[in-house]
């Protein structure tokens, strides 16, 4: 980890869901980039994925976390981008191994799949967990 | 649905599970092709992801099912694709939200996070829900 903020983006569906996370990550001591969305009007996933993969790519930030509805749509469109590696989680078991395994630089939620609680333990566990390295940094390579 | 077959892939962790879910789409009368890998050998899952792309850019197939340790990295490398919406489920419910939402199709599943009756019944669900289209439709769209 870096002393670079946590940028985060959501769509309507993300919003509310979006607003406790970015007070947790406040809570935790990160800075947060918050790329939108503003408010409950409905908007397109993929718009706030590209923003986030954006703000990898140009080094605003090094990681984030991505919430819509079930977290998929959102991840789909974020790992069309070379670098990012997205991972839709549903718990700290998930979030734990996308980290150790596949160097996940993005969590993905879906605030219509998991509580709040869940939610925000998957941060945490995303947050604290080391890449393992390894035979694992073959097959992240291999990403692109 | 067409009468193609349902293309299925996965690295060493997901080799038992792949077993299992080729012997569930032939009793649901599905065609299948399977690309591997054969065995319990260690391999990468990227590949198999990128081998799975293939068949579905060059119209072997139109669906296809994953299958890593956590389902999370294949869904990565497969969505690194253009057309390719993978989606890492880990209930029906999800299985259900990507289908109407996202048009999801290719089904990703994690052998390790989720038991061989919970995959079935991802699967089936898979299969059998229909994308709800309208405003989904442009978002889509957007993915690429």
């Amino acid at each position: 980890m870096t002393g670079k903020p946590i940028a985060i983006a959501s769509d309507h569906a993300g919003f509310e869901l979006k607003s406790t996370l970015v007070e947790e990550l406040g809570a935790l001591g990160h800075a947060v980039l918050d790329l939108g969305t503003g408010g409950p009007d409905s908007v397109d996933y993929p718009d706030f994925a590209d923003a986030l993969a954006a703000a990898l790519a140009d080094g605003r930030a090094e990681r984030g976390v991505l919430v819509c509805g079930s977290g998929l749509g959102i991840a789909m469109a974020a790992n069309r981008h070379p670098g990012v590696r997205a991972a839709p989680c549903h718990d700290e078991t998930s979030a734990r191994l996308t980290r150790e395994h596949n160097d996940a630089n993005v969590l993905a939620l879906g605030a219509r799949l998991i509580g709040v609680e869940v939610a925000k333990d998957c941060l945490r566990t995303f947050l604290d967990t080391e890449f393992a390295g390894g035979r694992h940094q073959r097959r992240v390579d291999k990403l692109g």
